[in-house]
């Protein structure tokens, strides 16, 4: 018998925060995070892939509107600020501050974890960087406006879930793309 | 008996880039690399921890030139500047563009290699933020910079060991930081 469990996904996700948190990413299983979110672990499987997958759905999900974001941007923006614009687009797919926070700091303490969060932001210079490229703009510029934007992603992203800024994460990342400029004027 | 061998540790990467080329990453062990350059095994590992290390030596040494070429940089150099300059002083750590362009594709093709590679740029990043900071750079436009000079750094990479501009990595270095201004301003 199969039971309709509302919202199942994100109790998961929830779970497998608060026990990789708590214990740390190796001590952890998927029948506990089944478990601990009240469901069983073929109903884990039904989302997930592995104990991994749960800290990465939604990646790309966030290439697609970020790529989306960039091919309907308005026509004449500079590569930087159209890759910006897109950032900005796609916030919506993160948690709160204090759930993304808890991921980061979750992966960054586990080496396999942080190699996948790399292999993805990598995977997305390349996605932005075609995008680019599908707009007209010059193949090396796009690759640079590619990197260059991924590269202010990654600072912002940090800075929003550091609390030291207390705002939105499209404000952190627009500031941090004026400040992109001018560390490079 | 233990016998000098001359360049043991140069022989012993160009075996490993030819017999990985040739066949795969996964499909050569220790033992042939090191017959492959008229080496023993045991000399092999005087030089490398495993088959991985003969392709990532040097990494450190090329951290450590762009971190010293930040700190002893001329006073009053804008930072992503500081940074360009930082990564033109540091290109004699690489092998000439088709040995580099070999070692490239082995590391691309590979999910294992490449991780390693990510994780050694993300380290590199965090160097280069650091030395900004000691030069008096603000923590957030430090991280900026940095990231975004090892933006520059792959892009520039890629596109000298491509061949498709016959230049030398310094200059490709220079021209991308360049382009870079171009694309963010």
């Amino acid at each position: 018998m199969t039971r309709w469990e509302p919202n199942a996904r994100g109790r998961l996700q929830l779970a497998a925060l608060e026990l990789y948190s708590e214990r740390g990413y190796d001590q952890v299983t998927v029948a506990e995070i089944a478990r601990h979110a009240g469901l069983t672990e073929r109903t884990y499987f039904r989302y997930f892939a592995d104990k991994r997958e749960v800290l990465f759905h939604g990646s790309s999900a966030l290439q697609d509107l970020i790529v989306e974001g960039i091919a309907g941007g308005p026509d004449g923006l500079p590569p930087i600020d159209a890759v910006g614009a897109a950032l900005e687009s796609a916030v919506g797919v993160f948690p709160g501050r204090e759930l993304a926070g808890r991921r980061q700091a979750i992966v960054k303490a586990n080496p396999e974890l942080l190699e996948r969060e790399l292999i993805k932001l990598a995977t997305l210079a390349s996605a932005i960087a075609d995008a680019l490229r599908g707009r007209g703009v010059p193949d090396h510029a796009a690759s640079l406006a590619a990197e260059a934007g991924v590269a202010v992603f990654k600072v912002a992203f940090q800075r929003w879930v550091s609390g030291e800024a207390d705002q939105s994460l499209a404000l952190v990342i627009r500031q941090s793309i004026a400040e992109l400029k001018i560390v490079t004027a």
